[in-house]
């Protein structure tokens, strides 16, 4: 067999020795299902690359104590970037998937692509740099953005920000710029995968409640995101959750969105008399996380105003992630997002609550609600996380040997 | 490699021969990913047990041209169960998915499991008896009926139709009746499974809508069904699609069914002065199935107060359409189940319409609704699919031999 004839193979291997921090070659046959000659020569590989490395002995089970292998964190890195209207988020992690450096700054608006992208390259550049990461070490970017779009090609399908974007090859124009492959995936989608990588749920059956200037999902099946036909499913805040509800700019009509997306409920803290001048709201702001977390801290802390439109909006949360749970029969709803901020805690309190009372599998298994480990930087660690899986499965090893 | 030491392998090579009817080695080694030697071999070890036969030669695309294979349709058959309780469909198909026979009865009401069971068991031999079929070609049978239900275990974790079927062995007693394997399943997905066995919907990614006294579904993922954490999901009828909506048996509230499933309609239509009467609706009459099809019938052959009825659950099994293309991502949804009736051409075209309306994904490819090939014993026909697929899979080859 080849050395580049088997990337599943690898990146298989590759995957558990990463959930299992140390592993011993028996452990990683026996986990993986593989031969031992082939995990022999699988390991062989990846301390050659040195991807791994020995990490002294384990526990005897009778014989000589196995030598146990863990990652090599330095060996590679990967780039994520969270792009938004609002907010572009840029972060580094090592072949762990942990953060080595992360910035946060204001969106690019309304600027079209072909100005927005430099200036997101621009960002990257400085961050690598700042952090002393060589780009030869760099695997690639990934570039998680709201749908629709067609991943495979890197193409957005989406007129947001502006009618621009709509058809723009954002993945392409960008890895020109960087000089680095760029994987697209949609935000809420490289969030779950983020929280599979580094998170708590491990290896089961969840849903990701994505909140950033609107509300987004993921799912991941057993350790595998869920696809479907074009990778643009689990638009979750485009749910009808009013048949006789108001039309939505998505077509549909009673979306979820509209009455518990960021953007709806500064609408309604605008209509409560004097609440946009106690929180120091701005109806001709634009950055709509800013001034919802403003909404969400004073819920948090203690605002009855604020609290109940928070409620509210948790309890709508609550109805969609009843919808999730019935339709993928999930074991666990994770809340990531930089939108739920200080009041992560009231959405996870009541969204657990409808989840007892109403979830159609709650009385054949339960089903918990987490905060991401990754907090508000999920979807950017989850697109990083996307490369390291995907670009340690695809990349030749020449390639590997070549960047060293 | 022990014959009987893969029989995934197996199981996927005989899948590919029932897709393509009639398929040469050199191409089931193109579609599988197998080399040219496994597959001489598994399809060696099909032809010994009769499985598949030679049948004759295709087109040469330059040398000898090469021998084809196809299924051997009466090598083995499998039975299959919709348990309703209103409706017991019992059909027995041969290897190739086609029924043989099939049977409908009322279903066993209210009785316990204890005595339900055996009529069952009862009905199935007959219809064996009938189709002249010997039980020693019988791979098992597939008891499809609706959720929640410990799957692998083979148990109801429901209260419905009694309390005495809740944690009760159906799988097991069934099993034990008729001296056969049993697999429990839900209804939608069996419906489901039996849409991509015999279905022209192929290799795609699909919904079904389940409709009998309830609204059920099933998704397939490229060919594969959707399981999720425990094979309790896709619960269509049980998403919320009004968020002030009344209380549900279930725990919810605002659930679909209970405004569109025919028992809901059934309701509608009481309340109609004249209706009842111009219709033979008998308030009396638990047969909900057969009743709910006579107002499917009217509002079909023109009766303007039946269609007002039919088209509001249509539109309401559209808006749940648009949910499941929505987060599934999907490019197809089959109606299947007794329930449709003459009124299918009304629900397809109006969920139809919804969607071209209002999915998420319309702009990204199209999303067409189709009624199930199967018809009304859509589920009696997928769980014996299921049984074909699985007993093929797990069967060690010695037992297929012993049953000759």
């Amino acid at each position: 067999m080849s050395p580049a004839g088997r990337p599943r193979t690898r990146a298989a291997v590759f995957d558990l020795v990463r959930a299992a921090r140390r592993i011993s070659r028996v452990d990683l046959a026996a986990r993986s299902g593989l031969t031992p000659a082939t995990i022999t020569e699988v390991v062989r590989e990846l301390l050659e690359l040195e991807l791994v490395v020995e990490a002294g002995r384990g526990a005897s089970t009778g014989g000589k104590p196995p030598m146990l292998i863990e990652l090599n964190p330095e060996a590679r890195y990967a780039v994520g970037v969270l792009y938004e209207r609002n907010l572009c988020t840029v972060t580094v992690v090592d072949l762990t998937g942990r953060a080595m450096a992360t910035s946060s700054s204001p969106g690019t608006s309304l600027m079209p692509p072909e100005q927005a992208l430099p200036v997101v390259a621009e960002r990257i550049g400085r961050l690598l740099d700042e952090a002393g990461i060589e780009r030869g070490r760099v695997l690639g970017a990934g570039l998680a953005t709201y749908g629709p779009q067609d991943r495979r090609a890197g193409v957005v399908l989406t007129h947001q920000p502006t009618a621009d974007w709509f058809g723009h090859p954002v993945a392409g124009r960008l890895s020109e710029l960087l000089g680095l492959p760029v994987l697209l995936d949609n935000d809420a989608v490289a969030a779950a995968i983020g929280e599979h990588w580094l998170g708590g749920v491990g290896s089961g059956t969840f849903g990701c409640l994505y909140m950033a200037s609107g509300i987004g999902g993921g799912v991941v099946v057993d350790g595998e995101v869920y696809r479907g036909a074009s990778s643009n499913g689990v638009e979750v805040g485009h749910i009808t959750v009013d048949v006789d509800g108001g039309p939505c700019d998505c077509g549909n009509h009673g979306c979820l969105g509209n009455y518990a997306d960021p953007r709806a409920v500064i609408g309604q803290a605008m209509r409560v008399p004097g609440l946009d001048r106690r929180l120091g709201l701005d109806p001709a702001d634009s950055d709509v996380i800013t001034s919802f977390v403003r909404i969400a801290a004073a819920a948090s802390g203690g605002d009855p105003e604020a609290r109940t439109l928070i409620e509210r909006s948790a309890r709508l949360l609550g109805t969609a992630a009843v919808t999730l749970t019935t339709l993928f029969d999930l074991e666990c709803i994770v809340l990531a997002g930089p939108a739920f901020g200080a009041a992560t805690w009231i959405y996870q309190s009541v969204i657990q609550d409808e989840l007892q009372r109403r979830a159609f599998v709650r009385r054949v298994h339960p089903v918990r609600v987490v905060p991401s480990v990754n907090g508000s930087d999920a979807a950017a660690i989850g697109a990083a996380a996307l490369v390291l899986q995907s670009e340690l499965a695809s990349l030749q090893l020449q390639e590997l040997y070549r960047a060293r």
